[in-house]
């Protein structure tokens, strides 16, 4: 059997899955246009500014002097301004281009008018413009002694520092920060409220797997809930996925073979083999269901409303007969290729529009985030996760030792109902259980301000993203239920400061 | 008027005064023996062992692979193992050698048996036998390309992985931890409590500043508290030394004046200044008022029960009539002389015996604790805080650029009182109102289980100290409050894991 595809995060670890869809999607067509678009088009969601931050905040050595321009992004439409203590909203970047995490964080711009909040969208160090050594990113990603700076740690470090000395520009000293953020952008959040808390009142964590390390939560559970998300949709589409890998590896291993893979799924003629293949499939079928989202969307992929209700759809369609391949290219056509541009698929290529590339640094270092277990029920080859594959990968890519352990001793994850039951306040984890990393986030209540908010059909952040009219009720109370949350925060918040304003 | 002492906790900055005891002084004579005496030649206070710890936890560059060996000292008798899930002490090393520390903090020795605990005793490092580069202090010590990973970030990292550590090799990991320190040892207690809630169940922070950053305390506070501290005793005494700077400025200006101040004060030959000789006994009046102990000690030097009282009554002795100098001989030989063996004082002296030049590094990058402002009611010459002559200073000697806003960024300091109303617990400040470090101080209770224990007559970390059967009864009960409320931490733990074991 192949070795499967290391999911990590959005940016999958090359080389065991380089592949991506060949056109670099448009937006999707009209009838699913978005209000994101809409409000984009009316003038700038935003404005770019730059701040000097230092390299190191944790040595003292020479170089860690050395400073790079951070990005963020900023709207003062709505705030109230530093005279009524307005709330300043924050999204702690995560490891791609801050823009593309911005566009697709709507919440916080369609609350924004009742909080008077202003918004400000930093972006994390190593992605998009925000790149150390001179904002050279060939230097800056050469080798483990520049890419070494490039941890969450530093980025907690930078945020806390450029807010600061926002708030100080702003003559803000009192605005209450809100942080916010999904995914790896959600442990942010998380982490920044608990080791921050004089910097930030509250942080909205969405779809945040901080208890996804050193075993604390199952390295199993990934690819259960994506096979549960397929499962659920048809019982005829999770057991033809599941065969298929064998009909490849075998088709594959035939003379002649590769080629009749090649033409079934249109892929181009530079490049082919059985275990590509089946990691370009591999990442359709993960990514699908991570972006499992009720409305259409483009966020990885322009994609339809319950894509993998689509994809399953496809497989289970009685024109393609039992013919596996025709069915698996049709189900992967749903994330390559909605637009339905694509003419033939680039299995070696590695595009990365959203600058998601230096995770694959972070997933060497301390995002040890082990998700690629697979039961004998997995519509996935059954495997064992395989920490000592990873640590080849990052030896053989960046001569990097992982450091599994550090990120449940720094942050905490063991237990974390127990600890945090009393200690810290004011933070929402929320996860869709239809989201593959659902498996690794906090999925109950750890204290009155410690809150969970799981949604039974939801996907990954799909809390953060813009509203639609299509929206269904559950997604409409989810936000709903924050919001309220968020009031309460700063209603406590500014009672404390009334009390004692100087104290 | 020359330039002032620049107090950093227990080490001075060198060269402002370089000048110290010329013996290193024995134990006290048998009338002041310590319990702790009589501990240490019962048999070994703690083992000695060695932990090999990372360089750089923050960044992942291949120098931050690079290991050392850190000392801690352990102490099994009393633990009740880790099958009953006996609590484990942790004192959370400070800017010395370990040992000085665990020899000067009785309270956990004496503590022990009524809870049980494991006690375990961390060195910092950079300190004592925790050297990086091999163990080779020079070598660690030469610039600060070696010197930057010496920061308290760093340090408190350390800490976490060595306990977690530990209580694996133990199969304790439910052996809940409490942290203990004074001074900078206090404030990395407090802070570890803060940052790392799921490794210690709660802290008592002795007497630590951590509020003295930035001007969020008043840099006055500290000599405020030392002029106090004297005129609390006499009037005359402060008006004494109060005038004694200009005397000795005008002495030393007069042909053959150094001469009359060398004999005045037995300075021995080879070096005298004004200046020297000015923070020679600024040092001893410093240091005297945090070690105003209310029994006879030997922390820093052996002195007397009272030694500011001690001091007073020297200077307020009518056999000296109103020679200034002879006044100030005999209270500078309280501190530096108790002992008696002293033929004369060497100015030049840089002699370390508690190993604390580490300081002088940190006091340069992170721990900008300013404290030497004078009002014009000082017992000191008037003075503003001299940030500028800090960052003067440590540029000549390091090329080294502080970082003030650094530390209270990181760990919070303004309006600590709003922040940790609703984010953290189990935290105890103890401060004695006679340290000049109290002012710098958390003194008033900010939660239920955040507290402050404010002791009038009491001086630096005097809860800490072994306890003697001259204790004043108002330092019983300190201590006893503080065991009540560690009580409480650990009951209410144990009462959390028995009804949630694995969650």
């Amino acid at each position: 059997m192949a070795i499967w595809v290391v999911v990590l995060w959005f940016a999958a670890l090359t080389p065991l899955s380089s592949s991506s869809m060949i056109t670099t999607p448009g937006f999707p067509s009209s009838a699913v246009k978005l209000k994101a678009e809409v409000q984009l088009s009316k003038g700038k969601l935003y404005e770019e500014k730059f701040f000097t931050q230092i390299l190191d905040h944790f040595n003292y050595n020479p170089q860690s002097y050395h400073t790079f321009q951070q990005r963020y992004l900023i709207n003062h439409k709505h705030w109230g301004g530093a005279a009524h203590n307005s709330p300043i909203f924050v999204y702690t970047g995560n490891e791609g281009d801050i823009e593309w995490f911005a566009q697709n964080t709507g919440f916080m711009f369609e609350t924004a008018p009742h909080f008077k909040a202003l918004l400000v969208f930093i972006e994390h160090r190593f992605y998009g413009k925000s790149i150390p050594f001179g904002g050279n990113k060939a230097a800056a990603y050469s080798n483990s002694s520049t890419l070494g700076w490039l941890s969450s740690t530093q980025a907690l470090a930078d945020y806390a520092t450029l807010i600061l000395d926002l708030k100080n520009n702003l003559s803000a000293p009192d605005s209450p920060v809100i942080v916010f953020g999904g995914s790896y952008g959600g442990m942010l959040a998380a982490w920044f409220r608990l080791k921050y808390p004089h910097v930030a009142v509250g942080a909205l964590a969405s779809s945040a797997p901080i208890l996804n390390f050193d075993n604390i939560t199952s390295p199993f559970s990934f690819n259960d809930i994506i096979t549960q998300d397929f499962r659920s949709e048809s019982e005829n589409c999770y057991k033809v996925i599941k065969r298929s890998w064998q009909e490849i590896d075998d088709t594959a291993a035939k003379p002649g073979g590769l080629e009749i893979l090649r033409k079934a799924f249109r892929i181009c003629k530079n490049y082919i083999s059985a275990g590509y293949l089946e990691g370009w499939l591999g990442t359709a079928f993960i990514y699908t269901a991570m972006t499992d989202y009720p409305t259409p969307t483009n966020f990885l992929n322009p994609l339809p409303a319950h894509p993998v209700k689509q994809m399953c759809k496809a497989i289970d369609d009685p024109k393609t007969g039992n013919n596996t391949f025709e069915k698996l290219y049709a189900a992967a056509n749903v994330y390559y290729n909605y637009s339905g541009d694509a003419t033939c698929f680039d299995l070696a290529d590695d595009s990365d529009p959203h600058g998601l590339s230096g995770w694959t640094w972070q997933a060497c270092t301390e995002m040890i985030l082990l998700t690629d277990g697979n039961t004998v029920d997995s519509m996935f080859p059954p495997s064992n996760y395989s920490y000592n594959d990873r640590l080849q990968f990052c030896k053989d890519r960046f001569n990097v030792q992982p450091r599994p352990t550090w990120a449940p001793t720094e942050f905490g994850a063991r237990h974390i109902h127990r600890v945090l039951k009393r200690f810290g306040s004011n933070i929402i984890f929320f996860n869709g259980l239809r989201d593959p990393w659902s498996g690794g986030g906090v999925l109950k209540d750890i204290s009155k301000t410690v809150v969970a908010i799981v949604a039974k059909k939801g996907a990954h952040h799909v809390d953060l993203r813009f509203s639609t009219n299509e929206d269904p009720k559950w997604l409409k109370e989810v936000r709903k239920k924050e919001v309220h949350i968020i009031s309460k925060w700063l209603s406590q918040y500014y009672h404390d400061l009334a009390d004692s304003p100087n104290y």
